[in-house]
């Protein structure tokens, strides 16, 4: 066992505070690897103020994590010592269901989150990335180019672990391309990094947001339009026009006004797990035009690999704020705000 | 312009009576055809009565006619006189835009449905098949094989212009077939044809009904299994186990339990269009498991023929309960209480 230091809570109602606890020992499959930076999701504010109600504490959250390969097991040849590399959402999965068999281990029964799941070697709770230190199976632990090694890229490599591969899947599994026409809903962490892959895919892309105020970040990230979703005449001039959509806002919203905007075939797909659900759905309006409602969940590990390669040969990165790790409590406070431009990510370096 | 009679209502709170109107003048493109058997959609009911409030009056209805060419334009080489013909629920669209040139004239914002919309050529209001006599454009005119001929036959048919392609259409979209686990919510006039061509297709189909007393028709019409869904225990055992669900039920309900019983990359597709919403969706089951749900409308012109050289092909037709035309009151009234097995269909000869 190998003794850390990270972040953890102790509560639902307590803040992040200095924790130490022990990874455990390195198997002949693992990969050992020291922390650069990891990501702050919404998802670590939900599951540490315990918002989805199956939180297990003392919880050291983070899925985003990027560093350096500090050891590997004697069954690794992938990665050596000195090597940058990333882990996700998952450290672990079944290996042996139909999901896993094509490379979709996010839908795997089995999947072992990277926090807060239950370890399959030790049968402790995992512990995230809010650390100096984490020890994961090789065939969850991602490359990261060494064009992305300056400590600025790196950082803003950290979120395409779970911001990146959750906007990246889904656009990747409905095929957006040149030559369509594709809507982003929200513009936050995950919203940012769906306008610049579709940029990048050759889609026409069109943000929608309640903020005015985000129009010069999102044309600057590669919206060739921004909509003001809450005018019903803007909304108009776009109805039964886009290919696919992609749906970031996690807060309970009316998904009908940006249905009537596909066309024909088309798919909104949402990736926010809402609190309390969105009001109810017009069938009528997926019944006219053979629409769908679709929805999809992070990405597997092939595809974070292929992601993370894309982003490296486009020059691809988030747009961050690093933050120290003693100043995680007020991000928490901000992230529930909206009030960050995309993604904090925590400089593991602050970490004593 | 050709008199012909039939019956009408005149107004969402009468009955419908007989009534003598006339039809177009046979153009150089069309099929003038004597009715012989027309089914009762449940969507006449509601138009009849202004449930979708855009009901104009005097309104025949009927969208699912089958009946004898008698005559045809200079310019009609597909059909001859003496034919057996079938008109669905589209008698005109725009012949240019995307979706006509894709063969599905039903999503074309210029559709003219068979009853109840602005005929292109005279710009008053088309009158549908519960009448002795119509005038169609060649291109919304379906051949009905011969081998279907015998009265019980034809008057069987006939529903397949509407609750037969609604179901066959998504069905093919959704590429149901052998292998394939498939569900049915509902036997009614949609739901006992969607359970035909599961069977036919070679899909292992599944009947959700709310009646246990339906289940030996369903076993007879070719469903391997009947679930009662409101038996939340009979359901669990199905968890995540369906390849496509499709939804004939309008009437507002829960769609979550269905949408728990897709697997990966399942899709629900809705068909009835409810009076009122369905209550909210669960978008997280959707993201959990990239499920889809999604909608589609009747069929176009061109795999409505496919339909019927299948149906004759395999000599499938609906279960259907003969009325004589002065009985469509009380038939409307049965119809809203569910009360028919499977869909009536009215004899023509009776309307005197």
């Amino acid at each position: 066992m190998t003794k850390t230091q990270g972040y953890a809570t102790l509560g639902a109602k307590k803040p992040l505070e200095p924790f130490t606890f022990e990874r455990r020992e390195l198997l002949q499959d693992d990969v050992s690897i020291d922390i650069l930076y990891c990501g702050v999701c919404h998802s670590d504010v939900h599951q540490v103020r315990d918002e989805w109600a199956q939180s297990v504490y003392p919880m050291v959250p983070g899925h985003e994590i990027v560093g350096r390969v500090t050891a590997v097991g004697k069954d690794v040849k992938k990665f050596k010592v000195g090597d940058l590399a990333g882990v996700g959402c998952m450290v672990d999965s079944c290996r042996e269901c139909g999901s896993c068999d094509k490379d979709l281990e996010q839908y795997c029964a089995g999947t072992v989150f990277t926090y807060n799941a239950p370890e399959k070697h030790t049968g402790k709770m995992t512990y995230g990335g809010y650390s100096k230190h984490i020890i994961v199976n090789k065939h969850f632990v991602l490359h990261i180019s060494e064009k992305m090694a300056s400590p600025e890229k790196l950082a803003a490599v950290a979120p395409l672990l779970c911001a990146g591969i959750t906007t990246y899947s889904p656009m990747r599994h409905w095929q957006v391309s040149k030559g369509h026409k594709v809507g982003v809903v929200g513009l936050g962490g995950l919203g940012h990094m769906a306008v610049k892959w579709s940029h990048a895919f050759g889609a026409k892309t069109v943000l929608f947001t309640t903020s005015p105020n985000k129009t010069g970040d999102a044309l600057r990230m590669g919206a060739d339009e921004v909509v003001i979703s809450k005018k019903a005449n803007e909304m108009q001039l776009h109805a039964g026009s886009f290919d696919f959509i992609i749906n970031t806002v996690a807060a309970s919203h009316d998904l009908n006004p940006f249905l009537q905007l596909l066309k024909r075939d088309g798919t909104m797909c949402m990736i926010g797990v809402p609190d309390h659900p969105h009001p109810p759905v017009d069938t009528a309006s997926l019944i006219f035009q053979r629409r769908s409602l679709a929805g999809s969940l992070i990405g597997g590990i092939k595809e974070t690999q292929e992601m993370l390669d894309f982003a490296a040969k486009h020059d691809i990165v988030c747009d961050v704020e690093m933050i120290a790790m003693n100043e995680i409590n007020q991000a928490f406070d901000r992230v529930v705000r909206s009030d960050v431009k995309y993604r904090f990510v925590i400089d593991m370096a602050t970490l004593a």
